[in-house]
């Protein structure tokens, strides 16, 4: 062995004493904390408590006459539907106002799409053999799971900078008939922050697909969930759409479960016309309509967009220093390490830690066993599985700034403890 | 011609031209009223104006340190659960309390039946070929476009006084392995009122079915919708299934959408241990959670099972008046026609009036010219067909008073010009 590696073997071995010396200090303090959910705190929910009086005892009847509180209405209120217009990027015409959970309305359109088909489609899903949807990595596990749930095939492609490898994506879609859609969250991504460059979103609008009843699942969950002053804003989907033949390409979903209350909020979808009364129909035989009461509740709360904006900025002031605190936290521990990096998001839930290659998975166990609760190594990719088991996703919300600040302490010891053991 | 054919004629066409010259009458009034859908009218939705304001600002903390504001708890809060226990028939860890729409939960467990199959299936539903339920005749619409629009075929079976034909249905399942469920509405059944006897409700328990993962679509829409004094109560299906070695036959709805809000109420469900744990794995893929806040509104606002009786009360004495009315006009001008009877419900929100053979359609087109909306001819049977075109469902509860009574001196009408013209 020469004298230098000797040193460097020497270093390493002092390297995992510190390390594991720090962390049997960190499992002394005996935590017990939690970063796996994308859940608001209850400050933030205290934001929306005026809605659990409301709409009030005389407070029932919205515009066309309509009696909230009686069946019918299946579309959602028409003052609901303008109200999300905007965020929605289509005329309230375009947009259905449903329950809460928008991941519910993902869900069901592609039920109704393996049981029926699309309005493009020649015929149900569940009949086509087996079919497939794009999945860029990193993503939401839920997504997933309802892939892994109807055995839909999920062919993972990498999400760059400003968006999925479209050159891959372009290649994938135009070959593969059986490639029946493709899930994306275009801005402030799930987990990695990523927001889809205007070029990206066209190339996505116009690419040939070999499927006629292709279908962008377009998730924008996080439409006015900024966390910076900059107000990002994404190309129209729907329009570019449009604007190059694929009308009916995209499902746009959102909700108002990170606005409002997140179990009690409402679940928006928008698409092409043909899309919504497809969407309709199928519906149909489902429900005979929405709660109601519960949209006039938001309409009468939110009023308008602006009101929309003001609460988001309350939220951001609640939010906002918990990720810089992690971010702080990281730059002072994990600045320079060797294969460590993470991202800054300007809107969302997340932020995305990629540990040293072959890693991630030891770093989540090392902080379970310290008390601090991780989302499972692997969950933003398919079937759970990392290929580099490198991502972690770090869900700042719902703990106290304090609690936060302790955790993300705790993982940046776990991550330097794993990278040295390695 | 015989002398008595002559007069039989002529007192036929003069049956015909006294009928038409009323009908005329009605039909200058310029009547516009609608007898078509079962839906409370605006004083029963008064009844329920206390939870337009619930829980109210302060109050979001439900059992077990449950925030309601949040995501989470699948199965419904345990406080509604216990609540509605008794009402379905079982101990609250085998009652899931969900969204609005009972109909959105029978569509779901079928959908999930389809893709994946139930807890007893060897393979989805879908990949069986042709599937069947026993529809009993007449049914509920709603539950007949389920089964249209996902391709499933309709068997009628013959509703009778205490409930379907159960030695048709019996030799139907034995021998069929296609017939993977039957719909049943074993209270105050609409459109009929029919209530199933203690010895129909044990058969059905204990047949033999060819198919092993057979199930009971048990809509208890109006388990607790009483029109008399009397509390009609009927056999517990799930008790008797588990008795008979088939604990996972039925899966039992209700809902209180014609017990406080129809389109803010909560929809209900219970079944075996086994069907739970697989209906929760099915709807894990979909949402998060219900609903939380309503169900908590809920759980303030009826309190106890006294409460929800109570309240039934007050809707009893807001609705029994009208079915009363369109009793009594029934009996002064039907009464004794040839071919024409009706149902006299306990329960529900439907009088079947069974018009002469072949006349149903008429009656309604003559209605409807007089501007008296009726449910569509045929509706309360598979594909809207009605073999004998005899049955038409009464839905009195939402037009006031004097409405209903002047709508049911109109269909009398237009049930005698039909026979008349016949």
């Amino acid at each position: 062995m020469t004298e230098a590696a000797e040193t460097r073997l020497q270093n390493g071995a002092l390297a995992v004493q510190q390390a594991r010396e720090k962390y049997e200090v960190l499992k002394a303090k005996g935590l017990k904390l939690n970063l796996t959910r994308g859940k608001p705190s209850a400050a933030q929910l205290d934001l929306s408590a005026a809605l659990l009086a409301l709409p009030g005892a005389a407070d029932y009847m919205a515009e066309g006459a309509t009696d909230t509180r009686n069946y019918g209405g299946l579309q959602g209120l028409a003052e609901v539907r303008r109200l999300f217009a905007g965020i929605m990027g289509a005329p309230a015409e375009q947009v259905v106002a449903a329950n809460n959970s928008s991941l519910a309305l993902m869900h069901d359109v592609i039920a109704y799409s393996l049981l029926k088909g699309t309005c493009d489609s020649a015929s149900a899903w569940g009949k086509h053999g087996e079919i497939a949807f794009l999945c860029p990595v990193p993503g939401y596990d839920r997504h997933f799971t309802i892939c892994e749930t109807y055995g839909i095939r999920m062919i993972p492609v990498a999400l760059g900078e400003d968006g999925p490898d479209m050159r891959e994506v372009e290649r994938l879609v135009a070959q593969d008939a059986s490639i029946k859609a493709m899930w994306c969250m275009p801005k402030y991504s799930n987990p990695t922050g990523t927001v889809y460059s205007r070029a990206v979103i066209e190339r996505l609008a116009a690419m040939k697909t070999a499927a006629a009843d292709f279908r962008l699942l377009w998730d924008n969950a996080y439409a006015v969930h900024h966390l910076t002053e900059e107000r990002v804003e994404i190309a129209n989907i729907l329009e570019l759409c449009a604007k190059h033949g694929h009308a009916s390409r995209a499902f746009v979903f959102a909700s108002t479960s990170k606005i409002t209350l997140a179990g009690s909020g409402l679940g928006l979808f928008a698409a092409s016309p043909d899309n919504v009364k497809w969407l309709l129909a199928r519906m149909t035989p489902r429900t005979i309509g929405p709660d109601k009461i519960n949209q006039l509740r938001h309409a009468r709360f939110l009023k308008d967009e602006a009101g929309i904006f003001a609460l988001m900025e309350k939220h951001r002031a609640l939010i906002a220093p918990k990720f810089q605190k992690v971010l702080d936290i990281f730059q002072e521990h994990l600045a320079g390490v060797e294969g460590v990096s993470w991202t800054r998001p300007k809107g969302g839930y997340f932020i995305t830690l990629e540990a040293p290659r072959g890693c991630a998975r030891r770093v989540v166990a090392l902080a379970k066993e310290a008390g601090i609760e991780l989302t499972p190594a692997g969950a933003p990719f398919p079937h759970g599985k990392d290929p580099e088991d490198r991502t972690i996703r770090i869900a700042p919300t719902f703990p106290e700034l304090a609690e936060v600040a302790q955790a993300a302490e705790g993982v940046a010891l776990c991550v330097l403890l794993a990278a040295a053991e390695k």
